[in-house]
């Protein structure tokens, strides 16, 4: 009973965080990807939840053993998504969410070519700009920078399976609910749920 | 605005009319494929509604000009889908329902590549054969080649895009209307519907 792998990728700004957060209220099937960390557990936080959390030296021997389908570093911490975690998932049937860039995409992909690819995009740019200005908290530089890094990422919009314009949220929630249950339906993965029957239907 | 090419296939007794309905009951964007036919309106049909109905004359100068996706005949009338209504449907952003068969499937997609083929099954079939008993209209003899047609269809599942098992109607349902919106959402659709937003976002 496979599960289905979802990558969501978006510029900052886009609402990605939200709007997977309405896909896991709305469907208990999925789950966010669990990645490994280098950063301390916050008070509250359990290991194997949020994070797994391993110290520099196991991160970077899980790193050299090919381990990680990507890794990146944060503000001197790092970050990866575990290959071993994610089959493990998928072989239970498990539909698992990740949230990354558009190079960690490219590199799960390689790995996992029958990963749905979703690209949120913001309704244009001038409400990104408003949005980013929005939060109060950024230095003209700052947004600016974002601003940048966002054109860079929207970009790749073409290289991604759906691209999802999140102008209404309840709506890019739908349409987000509706291409993860879409996805469970593609041919080869009820192939793969169904293997039995299929192999009845299919046979000569 | 372009709209979406929908192919449904489904054996006898799959429950496909019944999920077509459903379907544009829940989506108003999506409408029925209007076919041609040589067949006489009925009391109350309405030309260029359920069909277009033309003479066999007219119906075979269409179908010499190549206007006709797909054509078969049944019980001495003839029924074509056309190309023009399509292409014409699908620009004013129309999502259009065809319902054929897994031979006018493969002939619809060498003209329109990007259909969307959704594949609709029995929960099983012994499931089947019990609907097809069901209707108790039917001879042995009738059901019996009906299953044999059923069996013949249901070996190109794997031609399609989408398969979804009609076990529940409700269920089947939603999958289906959930097939449609994703296929909207196709990086490819989204670029064609904004195409001024896209052109922006993947420039130099």
């Amino acid at each position: 009973m496979p599960g289905t792998l979802i990558i969501i990728t978006a510029p900052s700004g886009a609402g990605k965080t939200t709007l997977v957060r309405g896909l896991l209220d709305r469907d208990p099937q999925v789950h966010l990807s669990v990645s490994y960390t280098t950063r301390s557990p916050r008070p509250g936080e359990e290991n194997g939840r949020a994070y797994h959390f391993v110290d520099t030296e196991s991160f970077r021997e899980l790193r050299d053993r090919g381990e990680f389908l990507e890794w990146a570093e944060v503000h001197g911490n790092y970050y990866a998504t575990s290959r071993t975690w994610i089959r493990e998932q998928m072989a239970a049937g498990r539909d698992i969410v990740l949230e990354i860039d558009w190079q960690g995409a490219q590199q799960v992909r390689r790995v996992f070519p029958e990963a749905v690819g979703v690209f949120v995009l913001p309704p244009s740019f001038e409400e990104l700009e408003s949005r980013l200005r929005g939060r109060g908290s950024d230095s003209d530089d700052v947004i600016a920078r974002r601003l940048l890094g966002a054109r860079g990422e929207m970009r790749h919009v073409g290289e991604f399976d759906y691209a999802i314009i999140n102008n209404e949220l309840q709506e890019a929630i739908d349409d987000l609910v509706a291409v993860v249950r879409a996805s469970r339906l593609r041919c080869a993965n009820q192939r793969a749920r169904h293997a039995t029957y299929f192999e009845t239907l299919e046979q000569d």
